[in-house]
């Protein structure tokens, strides 16, 4: 069990200890066999010079930054001035290094992190399972933990940048969600994952999966880190009212989102709402046919298939061969798509996002699993391609709702102590990110009062 | 030559006459020949209604709306409550009328105004000719009185729109601008026309065209004008800072913009600058060659075919033989677009946006023909489809510039007395709707001071 970020924080305010004793355990635990594959590079010498730097400026009396000296791992998908950017591929030149920060990497600078590596994942940020052909998948560590047998998916595509929190390596990491891929791995492997609305975040120095809805947001222990941490990436302040429990209105939904559940999830995600109601909270039960909506919307191809496609096409041209092929059978359902179709798409889910506000309006958030299943064994997707698939579309079902409502989502841990985790996803509509946080902030609390999490 | 709209209402509001006095005038003026073809239908008794109540409540001592009981035209692909919408053509039912008003027409009536007709359109608003095989064209009023043996075009696509203010029908036309759909007429019958940076004016209730381009705005008599019926569109206040001519940087473009000038264009366009510098106006000259790179940024197809095909191709499918030919063969373009082609024109265009803001920042304002050449008989391109085509191309060319820029553009008459009507387009890059009207007051009351206009 590790320390939050804040109270690491709390720790170097307090003199209790240095950022660079933090960052050499930081870098002992991504030596760990646990870590293994999380990191496709590391930035040592930059990572140090931060935690100096905060030391130095503590030892001042300088007020420090909200991130001083604490390490932070990126995506290998954001650009960090040096270094190359590849996205977890092959076919992207790992000798040329990037010129600036990208974006949400400067604000993070910016706010003193110690950057300590570009984290393995998807390849291209395909797919939410975390399966990397090229640069091996790192097993799931926190299952590992409890059942050492069975290796584990660590969920994707975000994959090493879940490993990374959850080993020590790093006390947040960046990553980013197009239909899942900060959610899904924090579920699995008893995380927090946030997924603020996407216009929030710049993407500017990212390698886009689909420009309409890819997040740049940030995996965490703690709804409090999380907080910290969209703050740094919205450079903005978030309002909490941190009302209790039963100050808010929330409900379950029950199409679709409750389809299929595992029992483990299943019992994990009954228990947490009888603990929630016990604590006072008001939680209904909610129809949202809308749901059954969206295959039929995107019966023509989503936005990922098409916009990869667009950003794609003319280097699998020459070097298909050097894809994962499941990620590039993926990218090649674009190709077949009109552009009146991806028009048509864009209106579909406009009108689809308004029909949802109005029914959703009433309430403060609502609550899902995660996703439906705990993290299946690496065993049985590595060759079995059907499975593979099975298994991805399970994994992003509930995530990507929120990605198309152009939303927002937090998903928090809700097993018990020695389950596999089970992740609990508090969402809401555009821009109520705040409330979504101040709303997973009670329900942190609850859980942890009733002992029903780790 | 007609009182502006400012002046009608200084008269209302003086008390010198009356609301329900001018638009009796404009009802006669309407019924004059040289409104023929311009109005699709009319709302007299809304306007009545209208204008009565601005005649009691001056009465009453209560403060009149900016617009109150003024006539004012509606192009027909704006809904007006009551009424069908058909956007010029006939396959939209005639006898279905809309519920509630479209968002700009309900500021309009918010603001007190008149709404005195739905005003005749190119079919579906494509084209910058006006030309329309179904209802008849207008032909133009302004150059009828100077050259009556030859009937010529009125400009388009809010032909109408334009005819409605030339005759004083109404003191200014709500239209949409595409592509130069406000700019084009406006230019080619001696009249201002503003099309603001897209985003600032609603287009819920508007037939659309191209949903990425289609901007809502008006035709007026006046920059003042233009300036009024802009804050009633926007629902904003315009920032004016009124300083004289020689305060402001601006600059002539000379790449492409200029090819082509027929004889009166360029001399009226030569004299122009000539009385701006005259009277203190530092105007340089400007190569930009990003204009050239518009039409490999447009090979795969503009934005109006692939929208307006995705709008079109069900009602196509089965009615294609009563749309205009000229028409329906321009969106059938748009078939053959893939998504993947469209989002490689969304993204070039942002970066050609972005490279030419850079270019452009140090200039308030930059200045060019609003179309090459005068308006063309009406013959030269009724039967002759090549030269329909060619004459379209040409009108179209440096308006659209603006369109693609997502900026901001006016087109004020810049032609002497006894001259076929020439525009002079003053423009900028997105969200300077302020400095080009402020720009566009100077010029103009320079103008008016050499005597270079009517």
């Amino acid at each position: 069990m590790h320390p939050d970020l804040t109270s690491v924080r709390d720790a170097l305010l307090a003199g209790r200890e240095s950022a660079a004793e933090w960052l050499d355990r930081a870098r002992a635990a991504a030596a760990l066999p646990a870590s293994r594959h999380a990191f496709l590079r590391h930035f040592w010498p930059q990572a140090e010079a931060a935690a100096q730097a905060a030391d130095h400026a503590r030892a001042a009396g300088v007020p420090l930054p909200p991130l001083a000296g604490l390490a932070v791992s990126i995506k290998d998908l954001f650009d960090v001035a040096g270094h190359p950017t590849t996205a977890g591929s092959i076919v992207l030149p790992a000798d040329r290094p990037a010129e600036r920060d990208a974006a949400a990497v400067a604000r993070l600078r910016r706010a003193g992190a110690a950057l300590v590596g570009h984290t393995n994942m998807t390849e291209f940020a395909f797919s939410g399972v975390g399966w990397n052909p090229h640069h091996g998948t790192p097993a799931n560590p926190v299952t590992a933990a409890l059942d050492p047998a069975t290796p584990r998916i660590p969920g994707g595509s975000s994959s090493g940048a879940a490993v990374s929190v959850s080993t020590g390596a790093a006390w947040a990491a960046l990553g980013s969600d197009t239909g899942g891929s900060i959610r899904v791995p924090a579920a699995l492997q008893g995380l927090v994952g946030f997924k603020n609305t996407a216009r929030l975040t710049p993407l500017d120095g990212a390698v886009p999966l689909s420009t309409t809805l890819d997040t740049a947001c940030a995996i965490t222990h703690s709804v409090r880190d999380a907080v910290l941490l969209h703050e740094v990436l919205a450079d903005r302040r978030v309002a909490l009212s941190c009302r209790p429990l039963s100050g808010w209105r929330l409900a379950v939904v029950r199409t679709t989102l409750l389809d299929g559940l595992d029992t483990t999830v299943a019992a994990a995600f009954e228990r947490t709402l009888a603990t929630l109601r016990r604590q006072g909270a008001r939680v209904e039960e909610l129809e949202l046919s809308h749901i059954e909506q969206l295959s039929q919307i995107q019966s023509s191809g989503g936005f990922a298939a098409a916009e990869s496609w667009s950003w794609h096409r003319r280097r699998l041209a020459t070097e298909r061969h050097r894809y994962d092929p499941r990620v590039a059978q993926r990218i090649e359902r674009g190709a077949a798509m009109s552009a009146a179709d991806y028009i048509d798409l864009q209106q579909a889910r406009s009108a689809w996002i308004a029909s949802m506000q109005q029914t959703l309006n009433g309430y403060d958030a609502l609550l899902s699993p995660t996703v439906p299943i705990v993290a299946p064994p690496l065993a049985s997707i590595t060759d079995d391609d059907a499975e593979f698939f099975r298994v991805n579309a399970l994994l992003l079902r509930n995530p990507s709702v929120v990605n198309m409502l152009d939303g927002c989502a937090l998903s928090l841990p809700c097993h018990g102590p020695d389950e596999l985790p089970v992740g609990l996803m508090v969402w809401s509509t555009a821009l109520r990110d705040d409330t979504v946080l101040d709303v997973s902030l009670a329900i942190e609390a609850a859980l942890q009062h009733a002992g029903s999490r780790p």
